[in-house]
Parts: structure tokens; C-alpha cells; sequence
């Protein structure tokens, strides 16, 4: 586990076992706190984020923990896949705010906040570690970065998204594997392309950059964490296994529905955010099955889904819920983070004494 | 490594890394032999096979080798998915046919050779080992092997087939992760449900099942054969790592293509045979893409696109070839299956010597 030690050093922590940044709320400054009490890395998922609202994260986080942390940020994602007209979408939409009590929806204005902005208060908040998902920032922010001695880490889920990230200065890389759950990070592959999964992709990705390689994508247990460092890791990163811990910020549906997920339960799906991710099948995923080229763009889809999505999580509704999951959450534990993380590094100890015998 | 030497010495072998069973001439009796010679478990894949030709080439492997072998049978595959009318399918065809100089296409009739004759054959030629993909043979069947002291090793893609494998009497079960290279050996689940990495499949299949469970999907060196027994597999099935040994029958034009392969280069593609199968992605599969609703069902686009694929190999043309490989078809070599096996022996040493230290 030479490499996973030389990570951890790196990003000055205990053990190179990172919480996913679950954007939506998921990952809130309690759970990452805990993660990084607990000696591994947490990741605030700030992609939705107003800079105001990650300022006050930030100073909340720091109120629980002097441990590193990072932030992750979405440094693109505007493909343009979906319908340019919402008449359709419109349409498809409306019985299910119906049947929720909901107003007629409409599809609010709007992108995200921006990147730059975003960007700007990771800067100047003394944040150790910043991750990115769905492209490259632009070389001035990353240069930026680098002069505060904040450490890169990219997200790839080929090997030449891999190389770019390599080349535009990532000090580490996430290799997303395919049975990752909610987004795809893809930026240069088409999607259909880069589902490889995580036991192809990470060996291919190890060989290709020279940067720490960072494993995701159906790790929940000892097994994965052993799995991954012997296909050259030098780290994991875990989001479904940390989802259904009580400092998660999951609708209780959310984690209902992953406790009683089974093995070939997700599907991909553009049917919550316009950006294909992995989820619990539900009513309202299977039912857009089909209407693939009604769903609007990134982050329009979005947009129009949030009412019903914020009145499905009040009324405890899996069914119109965006229950990302990755494809291993029928290992998932209700533990508190602290106590999984030590679960998790014991049975880490086993796998590797299980497989030297 | 110790479930890797009960399932060794279960199926009599000294290592417990197994030759995937490539159907259509590629897991040549050479092959087979080769494999079984240097330790590991050689499998002739004989789905396609008719009874004589499985007796000539089970005689053929016994004269190469007096070692264990497995030969593999498709145990059913027809799901009837595919246009019930082949106007339209010929007509997207026959240019195809055209550019190759071949006469107008034609949909030879007939299924493939009788299950139980098949398997009438290896009944009655001491096959050591029975392997079997696409569903599960009739009680009778596996009874009769039993009887004659026949392991039986069973391919599931989900928890729930491998459930089914155990209960019928299969002695270990082949996890079929959505890696794999060539046909989906899925019986229960739908399709695109079954398409789960092996690095989230196999810790899953090791809970729910107690015969030894063999990593398959995504394998191509010590690092997958170290990772898959970290996940808890009792040993690995490796198909496109042999394809490209000389021993292989598969076509030059297919190896020049796995030699030049990406991890983001393979696609699911029905184009070929009828069956979701995973291949790179050439010029027929692309442009099948698309036209999904017009192939024939399996194994009626299979017998289609024989003449088209039989000419194309002779001719050299990768473009018209089943080009089946597995998303870690990058890291391929092309040596003896001898030295291949010795090779990833070595390496599973080196990969175990790195996570211990």
C-alpha cells in the first residue's frame, strides 16, 4: 500500500480513502468534517453552490475540523445534449407535479452559478485540495491554484481525459469508473464510449500518466480498496458507501432506496439534470425511458426537475427522487462516517492478509 | 491466494486462471492445449460447434495435452429480441456485400446446433470441466454430468443468475463483469440492467453465493488477477489477453485491431450476431448504430453476417469483422499462451509483493 501512503502524505492526511463530493446537499460540511476527522479526505460537493453559500461551507467545515478537506467544483458540463424546444418536456413532466400537489412546472431561467466565481472563493479561502469534475478549469485559475499551494485533482473517466488533465497541471486523477454513481465526469470521450469500468480502466490510466491515480466507481468494502491499490491506485474514492451515513445530507427516501438496492438496479439516466448519471431506477427514471430526445439540456433538465425533486424529498417520494447510486450500494452500511472509516480500514487489513495466504 | 488454489485444485489444475471460451474458431484446440499445458484451465468454446466437429476437436485437444481442459456450450441465448421481417435488415447489407464482392446477402436459415446433442458429446468424452454461458442447462443435463463426476461451471452477469447457477448444481460460477469482451452471457436480467463492472459484481456474487465465484471482464494482467482476488474470486477467466497468443485462430485483421485498441475504443453492439455482444467499434458496427430495431433476432443476424464476416477475414478487412474485445484490450500481448501464463504468474507475484509492502 506504498502508494496509497505516498497520497495520503501528499494530501497530508492519514489514509488516502476520499469521500466523493455529492453535490445537491449530500455531502454536507458535517459529513466531510467527519471524514476528515476521521483521517480521510472529505470533499464538499459545491457544484450548485452560490459562492456565498460555499464561503459559509467552507468557515462551517473549518468549524468542525483543522484536518484537510476539499472542494469540488464543476468545471463544465455544458455539452448541449437535449431538446432546444421544452413544449414536450413540459408535457411529459406535468402529471408528475400533479400527482405531487405542485403548480403547473415551468423551467426556471439560469446556469449554474459561475465557475470563476465559484472558483474564486476556494481561492481565497485556504482551501488544501481542489477536485473538479466534468472538464478542465481554464490555466489561469489552475495556475492561480498552484501558487497558493492548493493541490489539482482532475477527474477522468478515459485515459485521454486522463493525459489532459495530466498536462493541464492535475496532481492526482480520479479514475471514474462505470459503475460510479449519479454524474459521468466524461469531457472528451462521447459518453456511450466511456463506460469503462473501474477494473479496466484504472491499470490502462496508471500506465498512461505519471500523476497519482485515484480509483471510484463500485468501491464500497476492504475488498474494493485492496481491488483498486492492486491495480496500481494510490487511492480510493467512495460516494454510495458514505451516502447512507446519518451526516449525509440524503433524503431519507434516498437512503431507504439504497438499502434496498440489489446488484442490477441502477440505470444511466438524463431524466434528473439534462447529464447522464447513475441511479436507483424509480417511476419517474423509467418513465423517460424512451423520451431520450425530449429531455432538455444541462442544466435546464435540471432546473425543471428541482420542484419536484424538493417536493418528492419533503414527502419521503423515492419515486421522483435522483437516487444516484453506484452499482455496488447493496454493500451500503447506516453507520456514522467515523465508525465506517474504521470499518473500512480494518477490513482493508483483512482483504490484504486474505490475499497473501 | 488460498481460494485461488481451492478452486485450483478443484478443477485439478495448478493455477486457477482460466482460458475464456471464444466461440467461432478463436479458442483453437492449440489454444486449449497450450493453456492446459502451461497450468491454467484451457475451454474450447464450442457454442457454435456441431456435435462431430466438438468430438474431432475435444480428440484434438487430448492429443495435445493430458491435462484438464473445459469446453463451453451456450445454453440457450434465444431471447427472441430483433425485427420478426428481414426485408429491411438485408437491404442495410447489401452494400456491405457489394464493397466485398460478394453476391446479394441472404438469411440462411436454422438455429444453431441442438443443446443436447452438444452436449450428448461431452458426456461422452470425459471433459473434465463443463462451462456454459446464456442460461442454464436442463436438470437432466447437469444430473448426468454429476453423475459422471463433470464440474460444472456456470456465467452470470448479475446476483440473481448466479442465485439461479447455484441452485441448478453449478460447482463455481464465472462473473461476467460489463468489461467482458464478446457475447453477454445474461439470462435473467434485462440487458441493459446487466452491464455491471466486475470490481462491484464480484464482492456482491462472493456474499450471495458459496461455490467459488471467477472474475471475468476487464482482467488482462497480475494487477486484475491480484484485484479479482482481493474482491474475494476463487480465480479469473481472461478472453482478449489469449486472443491475440498465435495459438488463437482469431483473424489477423482482429488482432492488428486489439493492437492498436483504446479504453474508451469498444462498444455493446447487437450488429454482429443478434446478441448484445462488446467489440471495437469498426465501420459496420457504427454505422448498425442506429438501426437497432432492424437486426435480426439471435441467431438469425449471426448466420446474416457469417458470409460477410468470413469474406471480410479473408480479405484482411477489419471493418466487416466481429472485432469482439474487452475494455482492457490496450494492454494485449501477442506471445505464446505459454509464456503469457507464465508472464501474468510472475506478475501476480510482483502486483502481491506491492500492496504488501
Amino acid at each position: 500500500m506504498q502508494r496509497f501512503r505516498q497520497l495520503a502524505s501528499m494530501m497530508s492526511v492519514e489514509h488516502a480513502v476520499i469521500l466523493a463530493p455529492m453535490a445537491g446537499g449530500t455531502s454536507t460540511p458535517a459529513l466531510v468534517a467527519a471524514v476528515s476527522n476521521a483521517g480521510g479526505l472529505g470533499s464538499l460537493g459545491a457544484g450548485y453552490m452560490t459562492p456565498d453559500d460555499i464561503a459559509k461551507a467552507i468557515a462551517e467545515i473549518k468549524k468542525q475540523t483543522d484536518k484537510p478537506f476539499a472542494v469540488n467544483l464543476f468545471a463544465g458540463g455544458y455539452d448541449g445534449t437535449g431538446a432546444s424546444d421544452t413544449a414536450a418536456m413540459l408535457k411529459l413532466i406535468a402529471p408528475w407535479h400533479e400527482r405531487l400537489g405542485l403548480p403547473p412546472p415551468v423551467v426556471p431561467a439560469g446556469l449554474l452559478p459561475p465557475f470563476e466565481q465559484q472558483a474564486e472563493v476556494v481561492l481565497r479561502s485556504d482551501v488544501p485540495i481542489f477536485s473538479f469534475t466534468f472538464g478542465v478549469p481554464a490555466a489561469g485559475i489552475m495556475r492561480q491554484m498552484k501558487d497558493r499551494g492548493i493541490k489539482l485533482v482532475g477527474t477522468a473517466t478515459t485515459v485521454a481525459e486522463a493525459r489532459a488533465l495530466e498536462q493541464a497541471g492535475a496532481d492526482a486523477i480520479v479514475a471514474q469508473g462505470s459503475e460510479a454513481g449519479a454524474h459521468r465526469g466524461t469531457f472528451i470521450a462521447a459518453l456511450e464510449d466511456s463506460l469503462v469500468g473501474t477494473i479496466a480502466l484504472v491499470p490502462q490510466m496508471v500506465d498512461a500518466v505519471s500523476v497519482p491515480v485515484i480509483a471510484s466507481g463500485g468501491i464500497m468494502d476492504g475488498r474494493g480498496i485492496v481491488a483498486a491499490a492492486a491495480l496500481g491506485a494510490s487511492g480510493v474514492q467512495l460516494g454510495t458507501a458514505f451516502l447512507t451515513c446519518p451526516e449525509s445530507g440524503a433524503p431519507p427516501a434516498h437512503k431507504a432506496a439504497i438499502r434496498a438496492a440489489r446488484d442490477d438496479g441502477t440505470m444511466l439516466t438524463r431524466a434528473f439534470s439534462g447529464r447522464l448519471a447513475r441511479g436507483i431506477v424509480n417511476e419517474f427514471a423509467a418513465a423517460m425511458r424512451g423520451h431520450e430526445d425530449e429531455l432538455l439540456p444541462y442544466p435546464a433538465q435540471n432546473n425543471l426537475t428541482r420542484a419536484m425533486r424538493t417536493a418528492a424529498a419533503k414527502q419521503g417520494s423515492a419515486d421522483y427522487l435522483s437516487l444516484w447510486a453506484g452499482q455496488a450500494a447493496p454493500l451500503a452500511r447506516e453507520i456514522p462516517a467515523a465508525e465506517l472509516l474504521a470499518q473500512l480500514l480494518s477490513e482493508t487489513q483483512a482483504a490484504l492478509a486474505s490475499i497473501a495466504s
